[in-house]
């Protein structure tokens, strides 16, 4: 990891009597932990580190960071995929994870107020401990931090019926650039009150303020569920299957896509009794009402064998269905154990163009000799190409920055986008004039200078 | 109304040869119906009327009027109900009526493409034919065009469930304030790709660009749909019942609400055999599988009658349930027969405040000797409290204006919004700081800087 230029003594002094000695970390051996995310190949060390455990201590240490001059990059737990929060040379780390109080839960009015460290999946199990539901679930849900979910505007597999997370958001107290703290929405379920400021700061990544709280919109828990596994001979089949899906009008809460090395990689991880020799995998999940759930459920298995599925599994209980979501859920970890190095890709595309984009991928692998496993949110029309390579390796490397070049351009030639869930951080920003064309390009830079006139929030993310 | 100062000739003989001499107006007979929009007792005639035929005609004319330093306001049908689209003195109105066309349908990606003057029905309509849904359903929805549903981020009567236009908007063009074009957003479910800017426009009230193109998000249309009428003898019975329902974790598609006086002004004017001596009225209606659909009505006409509903009808058919909801849609025009001025209020609070905000408006209009009668979407906590009075009676109108206030001031005090679907426009600004807060407040119009330098776009609508 690079070694990073320290901070000036001024600020750490300062730091340190505002948090606490014990809160501002300096040693070279400290902040290695802090100099990546789970994006492959992207390292480097920040100046310091200035860990925090009241929201009201964000404002200062903005503050202060703003009047040294010093980047400032925040974070939770680090697991983002876009190198997101990845620092630069010379920056403060404000590690956000101790901001981790559940600070409200309203059941008759259907909101919790959290602080930003708190874990995505501790949101859900407070709510249904209510009888409710917070449906977003990206696959890092165990450990990310809402903050980091609000940043990146996180995805998850029940996207298809629920959406993501800007869906629940309805208020967001945020640090601007200067220290100054401002609340956005509120707990209304309606509101026009001047513009959505709170929807600029959702998805952008850390780079217009630091978000310390987060009030959520829950819905009634769903009263049924029911969980299918689909096994197809060819590649194509499971991807034609998702798109007959959505075509059908059937909007179930997940349909969920794996290829066959992602399903040799997962069998061989997760144990769940997964169909090796299968090309294709969809992951099936319909919630609701006990009857509509019967229903769907059904339909969903005719346009599974009408596309020549070879094996139809329905979850015989919550335990069962329980250990095939936990399985597509590993696919990312499963698939890092191949290689040294897994590159994800996040393209997204209309899902008409599903079975050709997925197809498009394989003869791309070709094309560049790589091993490139597919899965992902498939309903969404959200694919999660994964390069399984090794960055030591510099011609292969040279190689796998064509294939994300030939993947991108055909997503984009698609009418699709190049980060459907994961965020454009620094690993996609070569490409987003590409996708956004040069007035929409300069017209988020305007919006970036206007709320971080001295570019202090993460710079280098999401452009230059 | 007050007559306006033309426009230089050099601008006017640039629009007649850019869009054809009949397509602008100066003649002061000529500019009145452009001088007003749903708002009582707001008018200002324009300096001239720009029509465009074509969606590329717009940044030509926003480029002139930008060239000419001329403020430019935007409208479509005006049927607005915050004076949003009331011209200031001097302006070019750009009429946006005849881009009516629907550009595009596409079932399989759940997608309408639609130009924005379209009226709001019409796209329900187009998408009826496919077996699909636009959901939101303003109460101006045969009138009001798609454009100025995105410009005030319109509700409607199915908000409940479904949600606002915002949560339908996928992608926009925009004209921005010097006439470049942009296109933000996508054809994907799922889109990280840079800030969502499409969402700053959605609701900015034509004082950021003008959207000229909208791409919509279609739902698959629910199978059944049942309509049910709660009569109540007590104002209290009905806004109980609403939050009961609410805190029961049911979500219908429509909770609506109406007084004694609505009650009684709607019966007058529709003729649906209301019952003109209920204390309040609740208007439910559940949508989607026919079996949650039974169960759903079932369980509401309970918490109904628990709150001791004294009649309880079913609509029989889809003939009588239409002729429910048109009755239910028909109040504001019922309303404003009764007296010559009608003064529409659009306050939402958090749902376990509504029978106290219902009550506390009930108070509000005895405090101030006033006629105020209350309707609204009780199950989103959006309330419309209408004042009706006469504008010519200066005395009466003092007395208005502190009920106003009140009003307001109640609704904060609940952590509620001073509007929730009607914008804040002219008639709310002098109270959107309250709201917001100082540091909110200023951060807006550093964004309204940002994107409209010169202050040309709908100038004095949401601050001044």
């Amino acid at each position: 990891m690079s070694p990073s230029p320290s901070l000036p003594s001024a600020l750490v002094e300062s730091l340190r009597s505002l948090l606490g000695p014990e809160q501002v970390l300096t040693e070279a051996i400290d902040l290695v932990p802090y100099g990546f995310d789970g994006t492959a190949a992207m390292k480097q060390a920040p100046g310091a580190v200035a860990l925090v455990r009241q929201t009201d201590e964000v404002g200062p240490v903005v503050a202060l960071a703003h009047e040294h001059g010093i980047p400032l990059v925040a974070r939770g737990s680090g697991t983002g995929l876009s190198g997101g929060s990845v620092p630069v040379p010379g920056c403060l780390v404000l590690g956000l994870n101790q901001l981790n109080r559940i600070l409200e839960v309203d059941p008759a009015n259907l909101t919790i107020l959290v602080e930003t460290g708190v874990i995505t999946q501790r949101i859900d199990e407070e709510a249904a401990q209510h009888g409710l539901f917070y449906p977003p679930d990206p696959g890092s849900q165990k450990i990310a931090t809402i903050g980091g979910n609000v940043a990146e505007n996180s995805g998850g597999l029940r996207g298809l019926k629920y959406g993501v997370t800007r869906d629940y958001v309805m208020g967001l107290e945020v640090v601007l650039a200067d220290g100054e703290v401002v609340w956005l929405g509120n707990r209304c379920v309606k509101d026009v009150a001047g513009y959505s400021l709170k929807d600029l700061f959702i998805g952008s990544e850390g780079t217009l303020g630091i978000v310390t709280k987060v009030l959520l919109k829950l819905l009634p828990r769903p009263a049924s569920r029911r969980t299918l596994l689909a096994t197809f001979a060819q590649l194509e089949q499971g991807a034609q299957t998702v798109s007959d899906i959505i075509a059908a009008k059937i909007i179930p809460c997940t349909l969920e896509f794996l290829d066959q090395t992602t399903i040799r990689c997962v069998e061989d991880f997760s144990k769940a009794g997964l169909p090796v020799d299968a090309g294709s995998l969809v992951l099936m999940e319909t919630d609701g009402a006990e009857s509509v759930v019967a229903e769907e459920c059904d339909r969903m298995m005719a346009l599974a064998k009408a596309n020549g599925a070879s094996d139809i599994r329905v979850a015989a209980n919550e335990a069962e269905a329980l250990s095939l979501a936990a399985a597509r859920r590993s696919a990312f970890s499963a698939l890092a154990r191949l290689k040294p190095t897994t590159i994800l890709e996040d393209v997204t595309v209309p899902r008409t163009h599903l079975a050709a984009m997925v197809k498009a991928i394989a003869q791309i692998a070709e094309k560049h000799h790589l091993e490139i496993a597919t899965f992902g949110h498939l309903g969404d029309g959200n694919l999660h190409p994964t390069i399984l390579t090794d960055e030591r390796d510099t011609e292969e490397m040279e190689r796998v920055e064509h294939a994300i070049k030939d993947i991108v351009s055909q997503a984009l030639a698609f009418k699709g986008t190049i980060t459907g869930e994961h965020g454009v951080g620094l690993a996609k920003k070569a490409f987003l004039r590409q996708q956004l064309g040069d007035a929409s390009h300069t017209l988020l830079k305007r919006v970036k200078h206007t709320l971080d006139p001295n570019g202090l929030l993460n710079p280098g993310k999401i452009f230059d």
